[in-house]
C-alpha cells in the first residue's frame, strides 16, 4: 500500500513532465532559416543517439548476461529496467530541449517573460521526467523484487548509463568545440557558429549531449543511488518502515519541485526567478518531509538529517557560486592577472579552484556528522536523499541553460535583430549562474550518497569497519585514490585524441569541398557529427571498463576489507578532484567572459589571449573530467555492493 | 652502547663531508669574471640567508615557548635541536653549492672527469652533512631522554625548519624566475641570466635556495621522521631492540651511501655514473642490514620489510624518469600536441602527471602489504627506514643538479668557450635526470613515512582503528584532504603575487636607473633579493600557520580519532597531488627543453610558445606546491602526535 505514494508521485511527475512538453511543442518555431538551424541540430542529435543507443544496446545486454551468471536473474533484469529509464530520460529531455531552444527564440520576439516560460518549461520536461521515471522505477522493481538488494540492479543501470551519457557526451561535446574553435576561429579565421564550419553542428549538438542528457543520467543516477542505499540502511535501522521513509520523502520532494516550478515566473530577473523556485521548493519540502515525519510517527531524528542534507546542498551550491561568477574576487583576480599571460591564469585559476574545494568538503563533513548524531548511519543516507529530494526543481533550472544558450546561438544565426538577441542574452545568463549553483549541488549531492553507498556497502559485505591503520585497506585506499586521477586524465586525453581526428576531418572538407569557404557549398555536418560520437565512444572503452573491472579486481584478491579502503579512497580523492575540476572550469570560463564584455582590454588583448587559453584547458576540466567522476564513484560502490557476497565468499584473501 | 653505532656513523658521515668539503673549497675559481659572479650569487645567498634564519629564529623561539608550556622543557629542547640541525644541514649545502658551481665551471677546462668530481663532491657534502647531523642529533636526543616521545620534538624542529625552506624557497626562487623571465625576456627583450636584469642573481640564489637546501631539508625532514616513527612502533613491538634497529641500520645505510658516493667516478656517461652510485648503495645496504638481522639475531622480516621499501623507492623513482624523460612517450606526446596551443598541452601534461600517480600508489601499497605481513606495523615503518637509509646518496646525486645547473650558467656568462660549455651542458644534463628521479623517491619515502607516523600517533593517543565508516573519523578525513589542495593553492598564489612585486620592483630599476639597459650602469640587486625573500617568508605566514592550527583544532573539537582520520586523508590526498604535480611539472619542463633542442619547430615556433606556458605553469607545480606537501604531510602528523595525551585529554568529543 504504502508503494503507492512514491509510484503515484512518479507518475504524476511523468505527467506534468508530458504536460509541460506538450506546452512547449505548440509554440511556434519561426522562420524558416530558424527552423532549418533547428532541423539541422535535430538531425545532428539524433546520429548520435542513434550510434550512442546502438553501442549502449550491446554494452547493455554483455553486462546484463554478466549479471545474469553471476548474480541472478532478478538483478539483470533490474539492471536492464534501470539502463531503460535512464535512457528515456535521457533522450525525453535531449528531444524537448531541442524543440524548445528554437520556440524559445521565437518567443523572444513576444518578449522576455514568455521566451523565460518556454525555455524554463523546457527544463522542467527533463526535471520533472528525471524524478519521474526514477522513483516510479524503483516502485515498480521493489513491488515485484521486494528486496533493496535487487534495486540495486536498477541503481546500477542507471549509473552504467549515466557514465556512458555523461563521459561519453562530455568527449563528444568537446572534442566539437575544440575542432571548431581551432580550425574555425583560429585557422580559417571565421566567427563561432558560422554555418560554414562543417563541426559547428556537431558543437550545438553537443551542448545538449553534455548539458541536458548528460547532467540529466548524472542526478538520475545519483537520485537512484541514494534512495538504494537508504533503503538499505533503512532496512537494517528499521526494518520495512526504514526502506519506505527514503520512497515516501522522495515523493515529497517530487510534489514539492512540481510547486516550486509552477510558482517559477519570470519579471525583469530571470536568475532571481530560477533562485526563488529552488528556495521555495527546499521550504515546501522541509515542510512536506515534517508532516510526512510526524504522520508516519518517525523518529524526529530523521527529519533533522534531511535538512541538514538540504542546507548543504545550498551551502555547497552557492560556494560553487561564489568561486565561479564574474562579479565575486576569485574570478575577477584570475581574469586580471590574465594581463601577465597564460601562465598566470591557469595557475591562478587552478588555485583558486583548489581552495574552493574547502567550504563544500566541511558542508559534506557537517552534515555527516548532524544526520549521525541524530540517526545513525541511516540518517547519513537520508541527509542524501534530502538534499536529492528536490533534484526535479534542479534540473530543471538546469536544463533550461543550454536551452537558452542555444536559443541565443539560433536568434544571432537568424538575424533576429538585437532586442531579441538582448533578451535571449539575458536568458542565457541567468542559466549560466543556475549551471553553476546545479554543477556543485550535484557533486555534493554524489559525495553524500557515495558515503551511503559505501555504508550499505559495508552492511551488505558484512564489515564492521573501513580501519586504514589495517594494511589491507590501507592498499585498496591507496589504489583507491589513483582511481579518479586515472579516470579524468583518460577522458581528458580521450578529448585530445578525438579533437586531433576532428580538426583532420575540418581542414579535409574546406580543403575538399569547393566553394565552401565562400559559402556556396555545404559541409557534411553529418560526418563530424560520427566522429565525434564514434570517437568518444571508443575512448570511453578504457576509462569505462576499468571502472568496472578495477574494484572487482580489488575484491576478489585483497578481499572486502581493502575494497572497503578501495572504495573510500576513491570518494575522497573523487569528490576533491570533481569539485576542483567543476570550480576551476566555470572560473576560468567566466573570466574570458568578463574580459570579452570589454573589461581589461576586451576581445583580442593580451589579457584575453591568455583567458581563452584558460577557458579551453577549463572546458574538458568542468564538462568532461570532473563532472563523471561522481558517475565513476556511484559505478564503482554499485559494482561493489552488488558482486558482495560473491567477494565475500571467493576472495583470495579474506 | 648500541648507541654509539649510530652516533658514529653519525660523525663519520659529517667527517666525510668536511673532508668534501675541503676537497672542494681548495679547487681553484678561475678568471675575475668568474669570481666575480660567484660573489654576487654568493652575496644574494647570504642576504637570503640572513633575512631568512633571522625570521626563523623568531618562529622557532615562539614554537618552542609554546612545546615549553604544554608539553614540557624537554621537548622543546630537542625541538630546538632539530631546528638547529636542519638549520646547519642546509646552510653547509647552501654554502658548498655556492663555492661548487664556480669551481665545476673551472675545472671544465680540465675535462669531464676533473669537472664531474668537483660537482658530485659538492652534492656529496649535503648529502652527507644532512644525513650525518641527523643520525647524530637523534642519538644525542635520545642518549640524554632516552624516550622516542621526545625525539618527537628533534623531529618536529626538523619538520617545521624544512616547511621554511622547501615552501619559502620555492616561492622565492620562483618569484625571481618568474619575474626576471616576463620583464627581462619578455618585455626588455634580453637573454635569459643577462647580467643587466637586477633579478638575475636573485634568480641564481632561487636555484641554490629551492633545489639545494630545500632538497635536503625535506629529505633531512622525513629521513628523521621515518626513524623516528619506528623508533616508537618498534618499542611496542620489541621493546628496547625496537628502538635501536632503526637507528642501526639507518647507520648501515649511512656507510654503504658512503661506499656508494666513493664508487662513483666519472666516465664518458655522467649520468649512468650517478645511477651506478645509487645500485651499489642500494645492494651494499642490502647486504648490511642483512648482517645486522642476523648477527643482532632479529626477525628475518623486518630484513624483508626493509628491502621492500627500498625496492619501492626505485620503482617510485624510475616511474618518475619515465613520465618526465624527453625519450618516453608522455613527454614526447605533449611536446608533440604543443603545436596545437598552449591549452592542449597543458590538458596532456595534467593528464599525464595524473596517470603517474598510479605507479607509485602501487608501489606504496605492495610495500606496506609485505612489510605489514613480515613484520606488522613496525614492519611498515622500517619500509619507510629502509628507503630512506641511502638518503645520503640520493641526496649527493640530487645536490649535483643545481650545482652544475649553476656551472653552465657561469660557464655561458663568463664565455669559457665552447668545448668547457659543451661539458658543463653535458653534466648538467646528468643532473636533470637524477632530479627527477630523487624528487619521486621523496615523495614516496614520505608517504611510506607519513604512513608510519600515522600508526605512530594512532600508538600514542591510543586509538585502535581509523575506521572511515565512523562519522566523526569520516569528518576529519574530509576536512585532511581538503589540506593539500589549499596550502599548494596558497603557496602558487604567494609566488604569483610575489611575482608581481618583483616585476614592478624590475620595471622600475630599468626606467630610473639611467644606462642600466645599455650595460653602462649595474642594478640593484640586493633589493630584488630582498623582495624576493620578505614575499616569500610573508606569502608563507598563512599556509604555515594552518599547517599548524588546523590539525590541532580538529584534534580538540572533534578528539582523537577525527584527528586520526584527518591525517589519514591528508595523506591520501597529499600523496596524490604531490605526486601528479612533481611529475606534470618534470614532464613539462622537459618537453619544452625538446623543444628547444630543435624538434618541431625548435625555439620561436608555436609550439614553442605553447610549451613555455605549460613550463611555466609546471614550474610552482614541481618546485613550490607540489614538493612541499611532503613536509605538511609531516608537520601535521608531527603536530598531531606531539599533542596527542593532551588531545585525548582535554579534546571537546572524545
Amino acid at each position: 500500500m504504502l508503494l503507492l505514494i512514491p509510484f503515484m508521485a512518479g507518475l504524476i511527475s511523468i505527467m506534468a513532465a508530458l504536460y509541460f512538453y506538450f506546452y512547449v511543442s505548440k509554440q511556434k518555431i519561426g522562420t524558416p532559416r530558424m527552423e532549418e538551424i533547428s532541423d539541422l541540430i535535430r538531425r545532428g542529435a539524433k546520429t548520435y543517439l542513434k550510434i550512442e543507443y546502438r553501442t549502449l544496446a550491446v554494452f547493455v545486454i554483455i553486462i546484463s548476461l554478466a549479471l545474469y551468471f553471476f548474480i541472478g536473474f532478478n538483478v539483470s533484469l533490474a539492471y536492464i529496467f534501470g539502463s531503460f529509464c535512464s535512457a528515456l530520460a535521457g533522450f525525453l529531455g535531449m528531444d524537448i530541449a531541442l524543440k524548445a531552444n528554437v520556440r524559445t527564440a521565437n518567443a523572444a520576439k513576444r518578449g522576455l517573460n514568455k521566451a523565460f516560460s518556454v525555455g524554463f518549461y523546457g527544463g522542467a520536461v527533463t526535471g520533472l521526467a528525471v524524478v519521474g521515471l526514477a522513483l516510479m522505477g524503483i516502485s515498480v522493481v521493489y513491488y515485484f523484487f521486494p528486496d533493496p538488494k535487487i534495486v540495486l540492479g536498477f541503481s546500477f543501470g542507471a549509473s552504467s548509463l549515466a557514465l556512458f551519457a555523461k563521459a561519453g557526451g562530455g568527449i563528444f561535446t568537446k572534442t566539437a568545440d575544440i575542432g571548431a574553435d581551432i580550425v574555425g576561429k583560429i585557422e580559417m579565421n571565421i566567427p563561432e557558429d558560422d554555418p560554414r564550419n562543417p563541426a559547428v553542428i556537431a558543437d550545438n549538438v553537443g551542448d545538449n549531449v553534455g548539458d541536458v542528457a548528460g547532467m540529466g543520467a548524472d542526478l538520475f543516477d545519483s537520485y537512484v543511488a541514494s534512495i538504494v542505499a537508504a533503503m538499505i540502511l533503512g532496512s537494517v535501522a528499521l526494518k520495512e518502515t526504514g526502506i519506505f521513509i527514503p520512497l515516501i520523502i522522495s515523493a515529497a520532494g517530487i510534489l514539492a519541485s512540481i510547486i516550486g516550478i509552477y510558482f517559477v515566473r519570470a519579471n525583469k530577473n530571470p536568475s532571481k526567478s530560477l533562485n526563488n523556485g529552488t528556495y521555495i521548493t527546499c521550504v515546501i519540502f522541509a515542510l512536506f518531509s515534517f508532516i510526512v515525519v510526524y504522520f508516519l510517527n518517525i523518529d524526529i531524528g530523521i527529519f533533522y538529517a534531511i535538512v541538514s542534507g538540504l542546507i548543504a546542498g545550498i551551502i555547497i551550491g552557492l560556494t560553487s557560486d561564489y568561486y565561479t561568477s564574474a562579479d565575486k574576487p576569485p574570478t575577477l583576480r584570475t581574469a586580471e592577472v590574465s594581463k601577465a599571460g597564460a601562465a598566470i591564469n591557469i595557475l591562478t585559476g587552478f588555485s583558486y579552484g583548489s581552495i574552493s574545494v574547502v567550504p563544500p568538503l566541511l558542508g559534506i563533513a557537517a552534515a555527516t556528522l548532524v544526520s549521525f548524531y541524530f540517526a545513525g548511519l541511516f540518517g547519513i543516507a537520508m541527509s542524501a536523499v534530502g538534499m536529492l529530494a528536490i533534484v526535479g526543481m534542479i534540473i530543471s533550472a538546469d536544463a533550461y541553460g543550454p536551452i537558452v544558450d542555444n536559443a541565443k546561438g539560433i536568434a544571432e544565426q537568424s538575424r533576429l535583430g538585437k532586442r531579441v538577441i538582448g533578451i535571449t542574452d539575458k536568458l542565457d545568463e541567468a542559466g549560466n549562474t543556475a549551471k553553476a549553483i546545479t554543477k556543485g549541488f550535484a557533486i555534493g549531492a554524489a559525495g553524500l550518497t557515495v558515503i551511503a553507498l559505501l555504508a550499505a556497502y559495508a552492511e551488505i559485505v558484512g564489515i564492521k569497519t573501513v580501519d586504514l591503520l589495517s594494511p589491507l585497506v590501507l592498499s585498496g585506499a591507496l589504489i583507491g585514490i589513483a582511481m579518479p586521477p586515472l579516470f579524468s586524465a583518460l577522458t581528458i586525453l580521450g578529448v585530445g585524441k578525438n579533437a586531433f581526428r576532428m580538426i583532420n576531418e575540418i581542414r579535409r572538407q574546406f580543403k575538399e569541398i569547393p566553394g565552401l569557404i565562400k559559402g556556396k557549398a555545404k559541409p557534411d555536418y553529418d560526418k563530424c557529427i560520427d566522429i565525434a560520437t564514434k570517437g568518444a565512444l571508443k575512448e570511453l572503452v578504457l576509462p569505462g571498463v576499468l571502472a568496472i573491472i578495477v574494484p572487482l579486481l580489488v575484491g576478489f584478491t585483497l578481499g572486502k576489507n581493502a575494497l572497503g579502503g578501495f572504495l573510500a579512497g576513491s570518494i575522497l580523492s573523487g569528490l576533491t578532484f570533481a569539485l576542483l575540476m567543476a570550480n576551476a572550469g566555470g572560473l576560468w570560463d567566466n573570466a574570458k567572459k568578463y574580459i570579452e564584455e570589454g573589461n581589461l582590454g576586451g576581445k583580442g588583448s593580451e589579457a584575453h589571449k591568455a583567458a581563452v587559453v584558460g577557458d579551453m584547458v577549463g572546458d574538458p576540466f568542468k564538462d568532461t573530467a570532473g563532472p563523471s567522476i561522481n558517475t565513476l564513484l556511484t559505478v564503482m560502490s554499485l559494482v561493489s555492493s552488488m558482486f558482495a557476497s560473491l567477494i565475500a565468499a571467493y576472495a583470495l584473501i579474506h
